[in-house]
């Protein structure tokens, strides 16, 4: 019988798995997971750290035993691959105390990201990373009062919010000159960082350089900080030790591959946050380690597994978080990363409310757009706002992914009611600022 | 000097107005606003006769006078049009007691809709129209209790949010069998009506036969209800009687234009809800009575006006509407749109969350995708939620202005984080159960 091996039973593992079982329903498909759980979602940590909700079996959208007993998937946690040969075909996996060698037709690398580390190490030194350890994680760190977080990205203001609503004080390091800084152009980035920056004890431009004390000090280069326990939530980079030196490594330092997700190796594919992708607007490599896009991927591998041809499109870089009252989205290129590809741009904001002036409770939206210079391509959109972000958000995925003129996208025939939004949308204001260069309502 | 009238200051009237002004700093521009009130936006009455403000001067975006002082425009108020010649480029003018007139080089024809009328009339029959009216309106119907609504459209549904609002009982009386049978196919029209149901005494397939003794006895064919008033809400139709006989009159019955916004007339412009558009979709004539559509379409008049070739890009009715925690929108053609234009459909309806399973507060949503059989080109949507609707709405109008397949939509990079949605938004589900054909998450 035809046998698929998938490493890693998050987002993309599942994900590809339940696909190529609907398509083949002889393949014997083993899913090799080294903890606990399965299509399990790191995003929750932060809440449940924050107390929100108590019940860690609710990280998994399904448990290792549907996929037994539902879709036939020989789900295998607690099972950590030791070694794997992509020549011969064979892994070896640690179960138990057993060792085991499993043999493969075709191979799915899912293996995920993991947290950068930093070089000390102590009881008092935590990151942020799988859901099975998070209930360890939430003890420890609601012991403590004063905790330092090492690192102003996505993670790093996520942790903050949950520690603040725990009443704890957090003092945040970040090396960039301010917060969200590889999300978010300089001119939105300050806006979050003013609102972080009213609940936790900021320190921008600050290079960490060393963590003493297990945990209890901080050194960076401009100050020492005596707190209870560390944080560090520096990046994450993708879990490729296993095979890297038996297929092609991607220049993002994930596994390339092509818009299959199949890798340079016959019969192994990559999907997840492992994988490398294409970025739609350069057409340069690109590295989104974030649910959605693992989802994407793992479906593209499993259908191409199964039999199926689809094609995976590539990523733009879509991303939101949330503090406090805030919601923050991005996609495509910020201006920075446009820079750097050598793209002329120009760029339109607008400030506005997400309700009618006379209709109660209005909240503040802002929405950043940029796009090609010449061509006006919108090739990139970033959101601050207290409501109906995700939408807009997408709404701009959607845009950016279809090649959309600023004209096009003015354009738009948008819904409007007053309870919901402005008769003249905040993206159709800010699209319309692009395509004519006269802003105002 | 060159001389542009406009023939009403609403949506369109102003936008026109507006960028005309920009684009040609030397055009005389004088529009005639029957009311005392510009930039109005009607969809602001229910919210007020609701009580959810009381400044009536909110319904405007900008007053007559900083049009006046800041654009220089000649904005005329209760000054009502009563002949107009389109051959001899004259106007009549009724203001205050005198009888004016007005010659033209280019006129823009902005008269809006207004409510369609039943056969009779009293003093406690009333029509929901414009917001110059709303103060005297609101003050009537406060104070009655048993209040009927003559309509279960979406005028008809927010005025019974409002009226609920202030503790009144209502009777709706529907022609269809189903409330916003214009905007909603069946499936999803019942999900609003057993919602509208719950709060208003619904009676659906009954025909209106008359209104007596002032407004106080609504005779049905199937019965007869005694009410302290009656609000009529049956739909607009396009407020045309000024010029009917003198321009070529649309199959939709709103005065014909090309994708310029120009009338059979030359010289003449129609923007807004006085003026037919073609649907994207269908490529036939096609009427959208609403802000949004109004605002673009004045926004091509004025800049054509202006001396700037702009297009307009024709319609796709994109409606949203509330009835108390829902919020209901539509984009495209329904089912039963696309079947009377001979298309066959697919369709795939998704019930959802609004938020991860574990993060508080998640909210139901659903929505309703529906694509052209053979090419799975998304042709429409329908969505009920009770947050996050307008966005995505949004997003979905956008999708099918460009054209985009099932597949397209499913591989859109939308974005997650747990307090806003889930990993597989409901979005992209619906466009994977179109084009996989399988449900579920």
């Amino acid at each position: 019988m035809e046998k698929l091996i998938i490493i890693g039973g998050g987002a993309a593992g599942m994900t590809a798995a339940s696909w190529a079982r609907r398509l083949k329903p002889d393949l014997d498909i083993t899913v090799l997971e080294s903890t606990k759980m399965v299509s399990h979602a790191p995003c929750g940590i932060p809440y449940f750290t924050e107390g929100l909700f108590d019940d860690e079996s609710l990280f998994m959208t399904y448990t290792p035993d549907y996929f037994i007993e539902k879709r036939k998937i020989n789900v295998k946690i607690n099972s950590i691959v030791e070694e794997v040969d992509l020549k011969s075909r064979i892994l070896v996996v640690k179960e138990n105390q057993d060792r085991i060698k499993y043999e493969f037709d075709n191979l799915l690398l899912s293996m995920g990201a993991k947290p950068k580390k930093i070089n000390s190490d102590g009881e008092k030194i935590f990151y942020v990373h799988h859901p099975a350890e998070a209930t360890h994680l939430r003890q420890k760190l609601w012991g403590f009062n004063r905790i330092a977080i090492i690192g102003g990205g996505i993670l790093g203001i996520e942790m903050a919010e949950a520690l603040r609503a725990r009443g704890k004080r957090v003092i945040m390091i970040h090396r960039g000159k301010y917060l969200l800084n590889k999300m978010l152009d300089e001119d939105m980035g300050k806006v979050v960082t003013e609102k972080v920056s009213s609940e936790v004890e900021l320190r921008l431009s600050e290079e960490l350089v060393n963590v003493e004390e297990g945990g209890r000090i901080v050194i960076t280069d401009k100050g020492k900080y005596e707190v209870d326990a560390t944080i560090v939530a520096i990046g994450v980079e993708p879990n490729i030790d296993l095979v890297k030196n038996q297929l092609r490594i991607g220049e993002t330092g994930a596994i390339w591959t092509d818009d299959h997700m199949r890798t340079s190796v016959k019969g192994v594919y990559a999907a997840g946050d492992v994988a490398e992708a294409t970025n739609i607007i350069t057409k340069k490599p690109d590295w989104v380690p974030f649910a959605p896009v693992a989802n994407k991927m793992g479906f593209v591998a499993g259908n191409n597994i199964g039999g199926k041809n689809v094609i995976f499109p590539g990523v733009l870089g879509t991303m939101i978080t949330k503090f406090e009252e805030y919601i923050i989205g991005k996609t495509g290129l910020t201006e920075v990363d446009a820079k750097k590809h050598g793209l002329k741009t120009v760029s339109a904001t607008v400030h506005h409310k997400t309700r009618a002036r006379y209709y109660p409770d209005s909240k503040d939206i802002i929405v950043k757009l940029i796009a090609e210079a010449n061509s006006m391509r919108i090739i990139g959109a970033q959101i601050i706002g207290e409501e109906e972000v995700l939408g807009r958000l997408n709404m701009l995925a959607a845009v950016i992914q279809k090649g959309f003129t600023a004209e096009d996208l003015f354009f738009v025939e948008t819904g409007y009611v007053p309870p919901v939004n402005r008769v003249w949308d905040v993206v159709t204001l800010a699209a319309r600022k692009l395509y004519t260069g006269v802003g105002g309502e």
